[in-house]
């Protein structure tokens, strides 16, 4: 492969729920979400995502996945979608991540954004949507993750012509 | 109310699959349920709860959950289920909880059990298993919550006639 620093550098964006809308929902304790529950002892931040299952035997399941951390400068090539089901994760360490995601152009992903995400903010994907594969920073990292099984193929992928540089996180 | 320390005191637990498995699943990093992803970066425990919605328009979502901590010596009067979905509870920061539950005894609880979780493990309660609320220790506490939202009543509290007695956490 070429010199990675040679490659085009894609530049971070704080994650915010409106910056991210057109691929999912941040999941965080927004207080515009939230009402009292239990006698007044929990806040309750609700519906802060909903979760997608199509297709036959369709189920909604939850996972642990634990990331190694990326190694930086980073060259991403390549980026995955999960046709039949969004994907949830949110980190069960409070340790800030990156959100790796590309718009669809013509069932190919386009220019990846990259959204770095404070270590008290989950993300999900909805159905179909472009993104990388799971990026931890500076520690192996668990996450809850919420997605879906079933019958059929939930997995595309594609590998880009050239890949894209993540100088920093 | 009477003096709590007269109350029956309740023992202590410690949250495995198998003790909890009349009630639900442990949502931890279990080995068994491990397989490598994303090139070998990702460790993927999967499919450690499963989520059940029931009923007209039923979803699964996401919340997060905020509990204030339980003050002990804590009495414990009441007892709620959900009979349209499971509901599983995920710390975001590794901390101690509490989770109770009780069997159903003819559609009411019976003796609650009281189960120690680490940091590092949530649960899921079935659909229609009696559970107290949210019982965060030490600290308040975010969750991420997976649970059911649609039409129709998904709840149902229930009072004992004599409280039992959590002595300490």
């Amino acid at each position: 492969m070429a010199d990675p620093l040679a490659l085009e550098r894609l530049t971070l964006e704080p994650l915010t729920a409106e910056a991210f809308a057109p691929f999912g929902s941040v999941i965080q304790a927004d207080p515009a979400a939230m009402r009292l529950i239990n006698g007044g002892t929990t806040e309750r931040y609700h519906a802060l995502a909903e979760a997608e299952a199509y297709g036959e035997d369709a189920r909604v399941i939850l996972n642990i996945f634990r990331g190694a951390p990326r190694a930086f400068p980073y060259a991403l090539t390549m980026m995955e979608r999960h046709p039949l089901g969004s994907q949830s994760f949110s980190p069960l360490t409070p340790r800030d991540w990156l959100v790796v995601v590309a718009p669809d152009e013509d069932g190919r992903p386009g220019r990846p954004r990259v959204f770095r995400a404070c270590g008290d903010q989950g993300v999900n994907y909805r159905a179909n949507v472009w993104h990388h594969p799971l990026m931890a920073v500076g520690a192996a990292t668990d996450f809850l993750v919420v997605d879906r099984t079933g019958a059929g193929n939930n997995l595309e992928e594609f590998f880009y012509d050239t890949p894209f540089l993540i100088a920093e996180p």
